[in-house]
């Protein structure tokens, strides 16, 4: 199909656009103004925290290949309504930084990639929602009620998530190298995976980042279910700290709560049953949950008459 | 007294120098072939893991002022026989960086800050000393055993440490801003102390270096000693740690064991009472032990017939 023909076809020029971006990966997807899918993109990094310039770069291009997978050429975007959710834009400064951008669409609305896993889960409805991914977090939105919880970061918290379980697998080992920690397994595990002894260990990891220290959360499951007491204190404690944040989330009734992230499919068995029991299956991916958004805020400033809707 | 004159006089024109580099700063001391104190000198940073040009520069700096200090002019650095004691040498990596320089003395001897530390602390003899600056770490020389315990670095380990103390402070204070820990002071005393709320606090300290953690140390054991039971946990974590590495050490049947460091004197009276009764003031400072590490390793080579000892 020609791409100016299609793009003079859809209702009112408008097209709306979902990007989820984190600290791996940016994703995006496209629906008509009627709501049919039209196409999705895959980008890089997008999390403005490791730089700001990237994330955008990293938005832009997953656009642009939804655009193009749904036959639209890249001038198309101007008449794109996006709902950009980031990871890192909890943070004032990010936020500031994306929300000012001179972005190259139609019109963009900003939120957290929490707000939006929330949407997508609960498709666009009210619930709550716990991302144990490389982090952790958990976010509940009820009536006229919202709550953040977690969203510290690796270094300052981020408990129970992929980082924060390889870095207690790292400090766990390294005690244990010096006997002043319980024995486990964990310590010619983690050689082996670097292929290194402890002092080229310490240089290999000593100021990594989070998703280097995920890595390893797959290995402390693994030893951990083969019965080793380090690796299994490990995600015990992980586990009640996500058991609590579920309860917070809990307090305030959402109808549904849904855990989503790399981490939750292990993570799950090992919840408390009565939380465990309460977790729904997420009806739709976060970036469907950024196209939630942008229809509302997009209906809200539209029937508010604001000028301001073409950036031209 | 003219430097020339001066440098002619020294026996074998050959002058001992120890120098004590960290991640804070770099000491230097000078003494005659005989003994005598000519001496000291003070210069910037020397930790290689934060630079090691930097660190470079900073130990001959703190050489040329102890220089200066003696009466010699710059040129005599060539008759300086240096004991090189640094942080973050315990990595390979660094350890050759430093090892390999074509420094400007006639001879220098490379070894760890916690080396030279315990060589001060018990006047060159046998014994052991635990290091809590910053960061943590032990180390014991009897006969012909030594051993290394801790000294990971502060993401990895360095437990008791200022900085560890000073995460341990933020995170704890994190959680319990979400209601998900313990009641605490630590979460106005850390917001009064940067002066912002939590977002900021955590865009303020989100990658934060060692030093900056270390800066809330005093906090937490002023907030402890007013009964603040989060921050006592945190201490009497640390504390235990320590113990246990005492015990380590100890293990080895040192003449002598001391604590040096920033938290040195805070931690004592949380150790137990046993292990704090064996802890003995040290008797020299770190640089003087590199000396003493300079003269036996100079010893050492010349008696060989080490036909480096000149670079020249």
């Amino acid at each position: 199909m020609d791409a100016k023909v299609k793009s003079a076809e859809v209702n009112d020029g408008v097209l709306f656009l979902g990007i989820d971006g984190g600290g791996s990966k940016c994703r995006a997807r496209l629906v008509s103004a009627g709501g049919d899918y039209l196409g999705s993109g895959l980008a890089g990094p997008a999390n403005p925290v490791n730089g700001i310039e990237a994330a955008q770069e990293s938005i832009i291009r997953a656009a642009l290949l939804a655009l193009q997978e749904a036959g639209y050429d890249d001038g198309a975007i101007d008449t794109v309504v996006a709902g950009v959710a980031l990871a890192g834009v909890n943070i004032p400064l990010l936020w500031r930084a994306i929300n000012d951008w001179a972005h190259p669409f139609r019109r963009m609305f900003l939120t957290t990639d929490l707000h939006a896993a929330c949407l997508g889960a609960h498709r666009g409805g009210d619930g709550a929602v716990i991302v144990v991914g490389t982090g952790s977090c958990g976010y509940a939105s009820v009536g006229s009620r919202s709550a953040t919880l977690g969203a510290h970061g690796f270094q300052l918290g981020d408990k129970g998530g992929g980082a924060w379980i390889g870095l207690q697998a790292v400090q766990a080992a390294l005690l244990a190298d010096d006997a002043l920690g319980g024995e486990t397994a964990l310590l010619d595990a983690i050689q082996a995976f670097y292929h290194c002894r402890v002092p080229e260990l310490i240089e290999r990891l000593g100021g990594a980042r989070s998703c280097e220290f995920a890595r390893l959360a797959p290995l402390v499951f693994d030893l951990a279910a083969r019965g080793d007491a380090v690796a299994d204190t490990i995600l015990r404690d992980g586990a009640a700290y996500i058991d609590a944040l579920a309860l917070k989330l809990l307090d305030l009734k959402p109808p549904r709560l849904s855990m989503i992230g790399g981490v939750a499919a292990s993570l799950l068995p090992r919840l408390r049953a009565d939380i465990a029991a309460q977790i729904c299956t997420p009806l739709e991916p976060p970036e469907a949950g950024s196209i939630h958004f942008a229809r509302s805020e997009y209906a809200r400033v539209t029937a508010a008459g604001d000028g301001k809707v073409l950036r031209a």
